[in-house]
């Protein structure tokens, strides 16, 4: 067998070792001390293997297994080991190492290939460090400018830039990706949700990426004492707050089975026992892979808002906060995979990524395929977070199979 | 006019420069440098008039002109100096300056009395030093044991007995009030709602103090990925909690026009844009002057909140924080305040207090009335809070043809 689970084992065990909150969730903070060594071993195997190393914009790591046809554009695969706070060992993780472990494979099987292979590293993927999301792969693939990097900042007001000063990270190749670069992305990831296991199926193929709009609304209304003021009186920003929720849950269920919309976050204020609410402030999380579907929801959104609080004599303010694109992924490239998962015994489902991804970028200049693996009980971003080895293996021997026909 | 318009205004204005946050509203904490400071000007008028001052069990302050008929159970009027943070000029303070401009009346008008007139002041009516509102007359009146005093702290865990000692207050009466100390209550107050203003009622009759229930609920979901979980695979804790809020809002609209609730605090966790709540919890106060009605309104609510947790498959918690029970007033004295007002021209309305006073304490144990006088526009508890001059007077008036009609 090309692909050794036991390596597999080893890498996911040695890169979780790095981690800055043990035994409460893994914690793995772009650039820090923990997340070099978690890159510093990657690096040092993939040197193993004969690997070229180089070091993008923004410290993205590509380690090159150079083809026949050396200026050809490269099959990449690859995913991110930056961490939320507390999360698990597999978000990220299995996506480096089932690329780490299939260039391992190319090489000792000795497969001729015209294409570079790439395994890649993106970095500052979860945001958790600078509170930018997919920040690695928006500064290599050109969607941010690397000047930009010195006015992001952490929580202690270290720039990205002197981050990576501070971490030994030196760019060696400044060049943003373009299509001529890349004729391939391939990425293996968790589910992060249930999908597949409720489903009995063990590998996703990713369709769609959502696209994803923020909203963070206040209605303002009026504090008033509890006990003094009738009930026809009040001007309660919560009471119209709680009529939005409900009609946000409606609208998300009327906007097709793979549209959502979440409110995750409220306060309200003075937030007294004995007040009513004058103020209530919630964020709204609206995604659908299908970008009519996301603008009429956000639409929809904003005009219950409106009549909500015309009815209750309320002002309101909505701001967007983010807005991702819905990305479409290739389906040259899922037809590939499907074939490949048949040719493994594996039931594959077609499926959505209400997740953002690095390879949803990447997919702006070429074909991109993301595979899932489960996620027991659907859950990440959390100590709990769990995929059963044999699945990743039999995702790895999946991109394995992928990589080599679109690289020969 | 034995009443006058500058000395109350005097008083107002020399209470309220006893303020620990100047340009910021009010705010006079119990047994503070600022609050006994205005303690001791009350004091210093007091004895200006010739009456005895004794300080009662947690530090109520009494101010006797004696009667005639000296073993006689006295006519008490007051209110409490203490105010909640950032708060306003009239809460409490008008009821201490009128019990004052009363007692000063009496003596200059050489008005002869069987019955003594005590001017009071209790302490710790807002509760925001200590967290337990109505702790002076609870004390005074017996409800709780002053033995509790050394166990109730505040923010810096000072008790309540050490902040007396520390404010050089000196008990020299332990005596709880029985019903043969008190013959009748009288407050007045200002409304902290906009009932008579909107009413153009320049004085309110008290009928009866609203019961008090309050709630502190928890709903238990489930936290997933907002991006990943289909709607119908959600435990939403935040969702149950916005249909239980406007269950709550209908319960009150239909338990009768003096009932009321309010949902003033609301938090939902993990607090994440991304993250469906696991967790929503939120504060629930009732208030109804009809016993029966309160107890139906709460009734309700926790068959609401079983009734949607059951439907969506959640957990919830619900537990009791504060309970306090509807007072009924005196219908004999408040035929006296009615022809009083009356005899002032003053256009008077039978009501309901949704707030909580200390007279409503001593209501167990004496007849009690209580005299309102319009807020603007509702407000209280708030820089913003104004009653005007010309009504406190009026209010002030009443309460001197009252008092003397039941001392006499």
């Amino acid at each position: 067998m090309p692909i050794q689970e036991k390596r597999i084992q080893k890498d996911l065990d040695t890169i979780n070792g790095f981690n800055a909150t043990p035994g409460n969730g893994i914690t793995r903070l772009t650039l820090t001390p923990e997340y070099q060594g978690a890159v510093d071993y990657v690096v040092k195997e993939l040197k193993l293997i004969g690997a070229d190393i180089s070091i993008g914009p923004a410290g993205n790591v590509r380690g090159r297994l150079g083809g026949t046809d050396d200026g050809g554009p490269a099959v990449m695969m690859g995913s991110h080991l930056d961490t939320v706070a507390h999360g698990g060992q597999f978000d990220g993780v299995v996506g480096v190492v089932t690329a780490l472990e299939t260039a391992r494979a190319i090489v000792e099987e000795d497969i001729d290939h015209r294409l570079p292979v790439d395994v890649v590293i993106f970095a500052e993927e979860e945001g958790s460090r600078f509170s930018r999301g997919l920040l690695g792969s928006s500064v290599w693939t050109g969607l941010m400018g690397a000047d930009q990097l010195s006015t992001i900042k952490d929580e202690m007001d270290i720039s990205y830039i002197d981050a990576m000063a501070r971490a030994g990270v030196r760019v060696d190749d400044r060049r943003t990706l373009t299509p001529s670069d890349v004729r391939a992305m391939l990425e293996v990831h968790i589910e992060q949700g249930a999908v597949l296991e409720k489903g009995g199926h063990r590998i996703g193929l990713v369709e769609a990426i959502a696209g994803i709009r923020q909203l963070d609304i206040t209605i303002k209304g009026k504090a008033d004492h509890a006990g003094t003021t009738p009930m026809a009186e009040r001007s309660d920003a919560l009471q119209a707050a709680a009529r939005i929720i409900i009609a946000i849950d409606e609208i998300a269920v009327d906007s097709g089975p793979h549209s959502v919309a979440t409110v995750g976050r409220i306060t309200c204020s003075p937030a007294q026992v004995n007040v009513i609410p004058g103020l209530a402030r919630f964020s709204v999380d609206v995604r659908s892979p299908d970008r009519a579907l996301l603008e009429s929801a956000v639409d929809k959104i904003t005009r219950a808002v409106a009549d909500i609080c015309r009815e209750r004599d309320l002002d309101y303010d909505i701001d967007r906060m983010a807005a991702a694109e819905p990305v479409l992924l290739s389906s040259n490239i899922i037809e590939v995979l499907e074939k490949n998962a048949r040719k493994n015994n594996a039931a594959s489902l077609k499926m959505i990524s209400g997740a953002g991804h690095d390879t949803a970028l990447v997919a702006g200049l070429a074909e991109a395929g993301m595979i899932f693996v489960p996620s027991r009980d659907g859950l990440s971003h959390c100590p709990q977070e769990f995929t059963r080895m044999e699945d990743i293996v039999l995702g790895c021997e999946i991109l394995l199979d992928t990589v080599i026909e679109i690289a020969i």
